[in-house]
C-alpha cells in the first residue's frame, strides 16, 4: 500500500474514534511515532484514555500535537508573563519533535500552579505542551549544547523524522522469514562492539565502538553484509562507552543517513565522549577518524527512547530499552522481530548487582528466544569482592594516607566509576568512616556528573529519593571541589591532605599525569586503582611494580608513593552475577551468545551456562553470521 | 603493481631462463594460465623441463602457444594431407583456449606416426599442438555441440579469458586475513547447494543448484553477502547434478560475468541436464527461470580443469579438483587460501567405495584445515548393502521376472545410476548370472552414456583397462538397445521378456510412465527401484504400497506388477563410508561441517564424528557464516 493511502486509512480510523468537536488536521509518521495534529490538543488531552485506546488499536506510538505552535521566542515571553517570578525558571527548552516545552525551574510547583492552572494557561496561550522539571543541581554544558543544537536544526530534523517515519512504516514485502545476527566486532575480545541484526526486510546495527588501545582496529564495516551503509535501517546504541559508540559518527561519514536510537542520557554522554575521543586521538598525534561535524550529524540523526517504550524501528522490528545497571542510560536492547516471530536481547554491558547509582539490570522480558550477553568477567575465576567490602578497603586506604598527611590519587573513567567512588567517599565522610577532607574532581568528571543529575529518573530509587525527597544530593556535598585551572591544580598539589579523583582511568594521559608526577616522590601519598588496567597502559605497568618513570631529558622519576588496587567498583557483572542473570532470565531463552570478553572468558562462560542450564550457547568469532530462526 | 608492469616483469624473468634462439613474442594472462607466445613452440617443447621450471619459479600454470596459429579450415586440410587415411580420423577439434588441436581417430597410433613423426609434421605445418584421442565409441551430440559452440565464439572467449586472467592476477591489497564460508542453501536439507567462500580479497561461489520437488526454493542469492553478483570472482561446480548446477545459468541473467570452473565432463553433463531441466519445467507448465541463452552464457564462461591441477582462481585462492567417485567428473573442490593461510575442501556429493565406474573419493590432500562434507546418508541407520549384495538381488529379481516371461522396468537417473545398472546387467549376462535378454535404454540415458565414453580418463582404472586394453567396452555390449521412437517403444512393450532402463528416476514424468502404464496390469512384470524415491513423488507412493493409478476420465489403472526395491546402487557414501572417509582424511582437519542431508542426518553425523574423532563439527543452518580463520 502507498504510504499516503496508509496515512489516509489511519486518519479515517482516528476520526471514527475521536468525539465530535475534535478536528484532526493531519496525521503523519515522524520517526517511530504517529503524530496526530489537531487544533484542539487540550480537548484531546481531556479524553484521558483516547490516546491509549488509539495506540492499542492502531498498534502505534501516538503523539498529539497542536496544528499551530507558537514561535518559541514569542512563547518564552508569554510563559515568563504567566509564571510567577519566584518559580525561578532557569531554562526553557522547546522540543519541536514532541511539541513539548521543557521548563526548568527551582520551584516546579510554582510553575505548575494550583491544580495545574498555570500549565493550562501556558497551553492555551502558546499551544506548546509544558513539562516542568526541577533545575538540575549542576548545570551540564553538554546537555545545554545538545539541546541548543537540536533547536537550531529543527526544520531539517522534522524533515528527517518524516522520512524515517515513512521508511519505518513501509510495507513488508519479503516472503521469506529469517532472522540473522552477524558479528562485526567484540567477539572473543573486548572492544569495537558492532552487531548486525538482519531480516529479509531490515538491517539493524547494534553499537559501533572502538577497540581501546588499538587505533587501527575498527569493527568490520567493509564486509558486504553491511554494505552500502545506506541499506542499514537503524543504529541502536546500548550505552555511551567508547567501545560501543566511538565510531557511530564515522557511519555518517561513510554514507549512513538513518536514525541512531539510544536513551536520552546515552545521547548526551556519547556526544561528550566522542568529542573527548577526538581530542585524545589528536593529542596522541593520531589521525582523527572523523571530526566534530560528524558528531553533529550523529546528534541530528539521534532519536531517544526511554526504558520500557516499545518502538517500531523497522517494518518488522520493535525495539525496547531496559535498564542495564552499567552506567547512566545504559540499556539492554530487546528486539521483537515480525509478528511474534522472534525475540532477541543484546545486553550491552550490564551489572546485575545494585550499585549506589543504579538498579540491577532487567532480566525479565515479555518474550525472549536469544541473548547476546557480555562476558567481561566471564571466566570462572573472575570474581569481584562485594561492593561493601570494596568500599571498606577504600576507606581503610584513605584513612591510612590522610593519617600520615598524604594525598590520595584515584584515576577513574569520567563516566560511571567516578560517580560511584564519589558517592562512596561522600557517605564515608557523612557517616564518619573517613575524615572530612576535600575531594578534588579534575578532568571531565564534573561534566559527566552534571549529566547524571540532569537525568535523575535514570538513577536508582534510593538515590533519587535521597536527592528529591530528602533534599540530600550527595553530588552537591561540600567536600567536592572542581579543579578547573592550573593554578588550582598547583594549590591542590601543594595543599592539605586530600583525595583527588581524576582522568584518565588508565594513566594514559589527562590531568592525572600532572598529579602523579608531583606526588609520586612522596611516600606518604597513595595511588588507588579502582578500575581495570589494560595491558600496555602506564597504569598496568605501575600496578605490576614499575617504580621508575622516564621523564625525558634522561631524567627518571622515582616512584615512592604507595600503590593500591581496590577491586569491586566495576560496572560489570562478575562471573557469579553473570550466571545469576542467566538463572533469572524470564522467559528462559533458547540460545545464549557470549561476547565482549577475552577468548577464555567467553568460552568458559558459554560452556558453564550450557552445563548448568542446558541452554544452547555459543562463543562466536568476529565475522560470523548466526541464523536465529 | 599495474598488471602491465607485472606482465613485463614476468616476461623479463622468462627471457632470462629460455635458451638463446627462442623468442618470446608475448606474455599474457588467459584465465588461470600464463600464456607464453613464441615463434618457436617446437624448440620450446624440446627443452623438456623448461616449462616445469618456469611453472615452479613463477608459481603459475604455464602454457606455450605459437604466435601465429594456422586458420582452422586450412589446418584441417593440412592435417588430412599428412595423416594416412587408414587412421580413421572422425573429428578434428581446435581449442583456441589452449592452441591445441584434438584429433579423434579410430587408430590413434597411425595419427601419432613412428616415434611421433606425424605429430611433429602437423605442428610444423600448422603451429597447432596436436593431441590424439581414440574416437569415442559412442558419439555424444552434447559434446559435439558444446565444442562447436565454443569454436564459434572463440574471439569473444579469448577476450573473456584475458579479462579473467588479469582479474585473477590482480594485486592483493587487503591487510586483514580471514576466511569465511556463508551457507546459501543445502544445509539441513538436500538440494539448492550454494556456498560462498570469502576472504577480504575474493568471493567464490561453490555450486548453485535447485531444490528437487520445490520449484520456488532457490539458494538465498538475494542476501548482501553475494550482492552484487558481479562482485563474485568465480563459480566452482563440484558436479553436474541439478541440485548442484541447475541455477548456474541464472547467475548470468542476474549479472554474473565471471568464470565457472568444473571438470570437462561436468561442463558437458551440466549443459545437457540444464537444457533438460528447462524442458521439464516447461512441461510442468512452470516458469522457466532462464532460457537456453543463459546455458550458452554458462558455456561461454566455463573453464575446465582436470583432477589434480592446482589453479589460481583469485589473487589469494588456488583451486584443485579431486575425484569424488559420485558421478562422471564429480569432484571434491579443494581451496588453498593465501600463502599457506588456510585449506578447505568441499566434498560435493561423494562415494567412498569403489564402484563399477569410479574410484573411491580422494581423502588425502597436501593440506587441510576444514571440510564441508555431504551427509545424504549421515544418519546412524543409513546403511547400504555392499554393492555385490545389491547386484545379486538385482540378478535374482531379473531372473525371477524373465523366468515367468515378464519384463523388468528400472527407473533411473540418466547420469550415474543408469550406467552402474547397465554395467551390472552386462556383466551378469557375460558371466551367465542372468539370461541374455535385451536391455532397452530410453530417455537421456544413451546421451549420458556417450559422454561417459568421451572421457575414459574419468572412469576407474579397471573399466578403462577393460575398454582400451582388453577392447571390451561394456557400454557397447550388444544387449543394449537405444529406444528412440514411439514405434520402437511399442515394440518393446509388446515384445519378448526384457529389461528397460529409463528416466525419470522417481516416476515424475518421462518415458518410464509409458512403460509403466502399459506393463502395470501384468503381474509377471517387475518395477525395480534402484534409487531414492523422494517424498511426494509418484515413485514413493508406489513404493509405499499404492496400487491404483488415476488415469483421468475417472479411470484408474490397477497396478499388478511386482514392485521391488534394490538398495546399494547409490552414488553416495553410506553412513559407514562417511565415517570411514573422515577416518582416512589426510591430514586430519580441524573442523568438519556436515551439509547436504536432512536435519537429523547432518546433526547425527556431526555429533558422531565429534564423539569418535574429537574433530570440531557443526551442522550449519542456511544463511549462516562461519569464520574459518
Ligand atoms: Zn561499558
Ligand atoms: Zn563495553
Ligand atoms: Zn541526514
Ligand atoms: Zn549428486
Ligand atoms: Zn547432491
Amino acid at each position: 500500500m502507498l504510504i499516503e493511502d496508509r496515512l489516509k486509512e489511519l486518519r479515517d480510523k482516528i476520526n471514527a474514534k475521536v468525539p465530535a468537536g475534535i478536528t484532526i488536521s493531519q496525521v503523519e509518521f515522524e520517526g517511530p511515532e504517529l503524530v496526530i495534529y489537531t487544533d484542539e490538543p487540550k480537548k484531546f488531552a481531556d479524553q484521558e484514555d483516547l490516546i491509549k485506546v488509539l495506540a492499542r488499536d492502531l498498534r502505534k506510538r501516538i503523539v498529539v500535537r497542536p496544528t499551530i505552535l507558537e514561535d518559541p521566542e514569542t512563547a518564552v515571553t508569554k510563559i515568563n508573563a504567566v509564571v510567577p517570578e519566584n518559580a525561578g525558571i532557569s531554562d526553557i527548552f522547546f522540543d519541536p519533535d514532541t511539541g513539548e516545552v521543557l521548563i526548568e525551574a527551582e520551584k516546579p510547583g510554582v510553575v505548575i500552579g494550583k491544580n495545574g492552572a498555570t500549565l493550562r494557561e501556558i497551553t492555551k496561550n502558546t499551544c506548546w505542551t509544558p513539562k516542568v522539571v526541577r533545575t538540575p543541581p549542576i548545570e551540564s554544558s553538554t546537555v545545554k549544547q545538545v539541546r541548543q543544537y537540536l533547536r537550531s536544526i529543527k526544520d531539517e530534523r522534522k524533515a528527517f523524522l518524516r522520512t524515517i517515519g515513512r521508511r519505518i512504516h513501509r510495507d513488508v514485502i519479503a516472503k521469506d522469514h529469517w532472522v540473522r545476527v552477524t558479528t562485526l566486532g567484540c567477539c572473543r575480545e573486548v572492544g569495537r562492539a558492532a552487531f548486525l541484526l538482519t531480516t529479509p526486510e531490515s538491517k539493524i546495527l547494534i553499537d559501533c565502538g572502538e577497540k581501546p588501545g588499538s587505533a587501527t582496529s575498527t569493527p568490520y564495516l567493509y564486509v558486504p553484509e553491511i554494505s552500502p551503509l545506506s541499506s542499514v535501517d537503524a543504529v541502536v546504541l546500548t550505552h555511551a562507552h567508547l567501545d560501543h559508540c566511538a565510531l557511530v559518527p564515522l557511519l555518517f561519514k561513510y554514507g549512513y543517513d538513518g536514525p541512531v536510537y539510544s536513551t536520552p542520557p546515552t545521547r548526551d554522554l556519547a556526544a561528550l565522549l566522542q568529542l573527548d575521543y577526538l581530542d585524545v586521538v589528536k593529542k596522541d598525534a593520531g589521525r582523527q577518524p572523523y571530526t566534530s561535524n560528524e558528531v553533529k550529524e550523529y546528534l541530528k540523526h539521534s532519536i531517544t527512547l526511554n526504558y520500557g517504550s516499545v518502538t517500531d524501528i523497522a517494518p518488522d522490528i520493535k525495539l525496547t530499552f531496559h535498564n542495564a545497571g552499567h552506567i547512566l542510560g545504559s540499556a539492554v536492547a530487546h528486539f521483537h522481530v515480525g509478528d511474534g516471530l522472534y525475540n532477541i536481547a543484546f545486553t550491552g554491558d550490564f551489572n546485575y548487582q545494585k550499585t549506589r547509582l543504579f538498579s540491577p539490570a532487567v532480566s525479565s522480558f515479555p518474550r525472549l528466544e536469544a541473548v547476546f550477553m557480555e562476558s567481561t568477567y566471564g571466566g570462572s575465576r573472575d570474581l569481584q569482592p562485594p561492593r561493601e567490602e570494596a568500599e571498606n578497603k577504600l576507606y581503610e586506604v584513605v584513612n591510612r594516607t590522610i593519617e600520615r598527611e598524604g594525598k590520595v590519587i584515584i584515576p577513574a573513567f569520567a563516566v560511571g566509576r567516578s560517580q560511584e567512588v564519589m558517592l562512596a567517599l561522600e557517605e564515608g565522610m557523612r557517616k564518619e568512616k573517613i575524615p572530612k577532607v576535600k575531594v578534588y574532581l579534575d578532568g571531565m568528571i564534573k561534566e559527566a556528573t552534571a549529566i547524571h543529575t540532569t537525568y535523575p529518573e535514570y538513577l536508582n530509587t534510593d538515590l533519587r529519593n535521597q536527592i528529591f525527597r530528602d533534599g540530600l544530593n550527595p553530588f552537591l556535598a561540600e567536600c567536592f571541589v572542581q579543579v578547573d585551572s592550573s593554578e588550582l591544580r598547583e594549590k591542590v598539589i601543594g595543599g592539605e591532605p586530600c583525595v583527588i579523583v581524576t582522568t584518565s582511568g588508565m594513566l594514559s594521559g589527562g590531568p592525572v599525569m600532572e598529579y602523579l608526577y608531583a606526588l609520586a616522590p612522596d611516600e606518604r601519598n597513595t595511588l588507588i586503582f579502582v578500575g581495570y588496567q589494560a595491558d600496555g597502559t602506564f597504569g598496568r605497568r605501575l600496578q605490576k611494580g614499575w617504580r621508575e618513570i622516564p621523564m625525558g631529558n634522561r631524567e627518571t622519576l622515582v616512584v615512592k608513593l604507595d600503590i593500591e588496587t581496590v577491586d569491586g567498583f566495576s560496572g560489570h557483572s562478575d562471573r557469579k552475577q553473570l550466571m545469576n542473570f542467566v538463572h533469572h532470565l524470564q522467559p528462559r531463552p533458547e540460545k545464549i551468545f557470549t561476547i565482549h570478553g577475552d577468548e577464555g572468558s567467553t568460552i568458559d562462560l558459554a560452556s558453564s551456562i550450557y552445563k548448568r542450564y542446558r541452554i544452547e550457547t555459543r562463543s562466536p568469532m568476529n565475522l560470523e553470521t548466526y541464523r536465529m530462526v
